[in-house]
């Protein structure tokens, strides 16, 4: 088995309006993953705001998580950073806390070249001695990991697994079999993008980076050990009751509609951080009636 | 006159590897755009490398600046941040550095919607009372403005200018006359990409956000000056000249050619911020010979 595999839950990161964590929110955001069994955690990841949280806020995010945890599942800490330096100091922050990898995307404010990327990639794994997820998220990064550079990083020891985006589905078989041949056996492949999970689970993939999970970790956990046990037919039909949870995501962005999620199951109410917005009062209304629609439809 | 006119050049922030400012290389190339008579500093835009600071540095780096103009060119400074109460800090600070405006971009990592823009901006405007100059550059923040937006944000108190980016040529005449007719009479519209500043700034721009005016101040000076006397013939003369530049900023970005321009003209020898590298000897080779070319066009 790979080193990150099965079913790994991003939950958000409530903050206050200052960027100050709520521990005790998300120590009961984590417990969720805990109690359902999820198989890594992805802690401070985009859903988990954490380029919107100084050094000192995800030192407290990370600590407060891992206590929760009682080492009992691994944590992937998110370690990005628009400096190298800083992104180095936050691997090492996430090593110290006890996190099992840094996941490290190629944030960017000036557009950074593959040799730049592929550096930045390098000097971070070395520095920290953390294992690194690559972070491949152009929606927000807007820098695309070519298939060449994933093959040089994946050469690099201590850079361990990648956190793919969303494939088209009818091209995830092709993309993880191009990656699969160019990586190390023991390199773990996942894929983000909520919507395409079952298509790249039964196809293979190590892992599902799941921003749903984050806040419904039962119902995506089903839905992975369906596709692991091989059971498509079963895998396809819990993704099919998850189509509306999809369409939210599309029109108003996973992180928005899960804090939302949150809020309506009155797990924490916490808002984004701004400048992003909490969702208005009528898309809000469109979130719930999704959740009952779901409730129904799984019970 | 609109409130911001003419050439506004923006410097590099000399910085060591550790992201603390080199005030004194600072103050050297500032001097030298204060005896060049630029119209306004550039301070902290993204050449200046304002995402890659802290708030302590961008401090110092604002102080030195303003202390080296002695009050007597404005100093636009970047005021730019993720997060809103940042942005507001920063653009606070710039008010009492004794900046002229605050350029504040829509720096983004999570997509932001077109309301969130808007929030953000008047936010901004509001809480710092410093003169805010719209940022528009999606080749750094992946946002596009929109002329509605555009249009919205031109009504805000406060909000008084607009750095546009690049567009085609034969576009920019139509975009600056629906602009013009779409905001206030004092609105000051100025144009990024100094490929284009000449074709700007002949059709009536107010201003030229130039990049090549914080190394190179006198040549961009004579050109802004040219096009505001209506002498198209020279302006585009000297257009032609620096079209080898022009050429270097498409293939290595404007950001790290003007690194290399500094240090070959023994300003200083700063390189950029971690990840970003500095160029390769094959293409600082390059950039000598365009210098060399360009003084003897220009001799």
């Amino acid at each position: 088995m790979a080193f990150l595999s099965g079913l790994s839950a991003f939950p958000i990161t409530p903050s206050d309006p200052d960027g100050r964590v709520d521990t005790a929110a998300l120590k009961r955001l984590v417990a969720r993953l805990c109690i359902a069994g999820v198989d890594s955690i992805g802690l401070l990841g985009s859903t988990g705001t954490y380029m919107y949280l100084s050094r000192e806020e995800r030192r407290r995010a990370l600590s407060a998580a891992i206590e929760e945890t009682g080492g009992a599942i691994p944590v992937v800490a998110g370690v990005g950073a628009l400096r190298t330096d800083e992104a180095v100091r936050l691997a090492q922050d996430a090593k110290a806390a006890g996190a099992t990898a840094g996941l490290l995307a190629a944030v960017s404010y000036a557009p950074l070249t593959e040799d730049e990327v592929f550096e930045h990639f390098s000097t971070v794994a070395r520095k920290s001695g953390l294992p690194i997820v690559i972070y491949d998220n152009p929606g927000t990064t807007h820098f695309r990991f070519t298939a060449v550079l994933v093959e040089r990083l994946a050469q690099v020891p201590g850079i361990v697994a990648i956190k793919n985006p969303t494939e088209k589905p009818e091209e995830i078989a092709s993309h993880l079999g191009r990656q699969r041949s160019a990586t190390p056996k023991s390199f773990s492949i996942g894929y983000s993008g909520d919507w395409n999970a079952a298509e790249a689970m039964r196809r293979g993939a190590d892992t599902w980076y799941s921003v749903l999970a984050g806040i419904l970790p039962d119902v995506c956990l089903r839905l992975v050990r369906a596709a692991q046990n091989g059971d498509t037919e079963e895998a396809l039909r819990i993704d099919a009751s998850l189509a509306p949870i999809w369409e939210l995501f599309k029109q108003f962005s996973s992180l928005r509609t899960v804090y939302t999620i949150a809020d309506l199951l009155g797990v924490c109410r916490a808002e984004p951080p701004r400048p992003i917005l909490p969702l208005a009062p009528l898309a809000k209304e469109k979130v719930a009636h999704c959740l009952t629609l779901l409730e129904q439809d799984l019970a």
